[in-house]
């Protein structure tokens, strides 16, 4: 498992890191592909890895109730797919599955944690970035709605 | 400028923070009332307040192209306001006003900022506690479109 760092340097989210950060992030980071059809994760279950979309559509369903699962979101683009794997319990809030052939990045989100809890401006610079694409999300929604 | 920490102590963001830390958050905290009407803060401008409602409804408006001031949501019940003071560029992403009287725990948001760059660890706790109020919003918003 190893990436090269520069898909990294991509994403929003690890903007700001310093060479050595990203490149300790892309040792535990592969690039990935999987085909339409193929379930990421289970809503509930751990939240064993992370996602950054690279291409494709992935279909995020909620389970709700009687009506049982629906889908509610479709992420499209270059997207961290998995957000709640970041923060306590660390499980999934939601099933996700892939629309199309999608290409992603995947990273331990174990060993991610790990890494942020044992290097303090490592995981405050990562969740900071998050926090923004979390209000960029929230913009969105509200033009939408 | 100072409040009781023990109104700090019910908001989800502050949980997991030690007392110490609380009552440090306290000192640069206070508790106001607003009138309906009341602008918050505008758009564009520079994110020195946080604000941890209590009570009453605030409206949410974005300026839009050629429509102008759109209102695109109301915030009600327990919620933070002004979550953009928290990240770079540490200025208002919406111009925000009282649809009711409000009660809220104002938060000098420069102070906060650099409490949570001197110490990480209530950096990062703040921090994954606001991913997580962000994480329910988003899922809220998914709901209901």
């Amino acid at each position: 498992m190893a990436t090269d760092p520069k898909y990294l340097r991509e994403f929003a989210c690890f903007r700001g890191l310093s060479e050595n950060q990203l490149n300790a992030i892309a040792e535990i980071s592969s690039a990935v592909c999987y085909p339409a059809g193929y379930e990421l994760f289970k809503d509930g279950s751990p939240g064993d890895r992370l996602y950054f979309l690279l291409k494709g559509q992935v279909e995020v369903f909620y389970e709700i109730g009687e009506a049982g699962q629906v889908r509610v979101d479709v992420v499209t683009g270059e997207e961290i797919v998995g957000c709640s794997t970041l923060v306590d319990p660390y499980v999934y809030n939601a099933t996700e599955r892939c629309l199309t052939d999608i290409e992603v990045i995947e990273i331990d989100a174990e060993a991610l944690r790990k890494m942020m809890r044992e290097d303090y401006s490592l995981g405050f610079a990562i969740q900071e970035q998050l926090i923004k694409v979390l209000l960029d999300r929230i913009v969105n929604f509200r033009l939408e709605s």
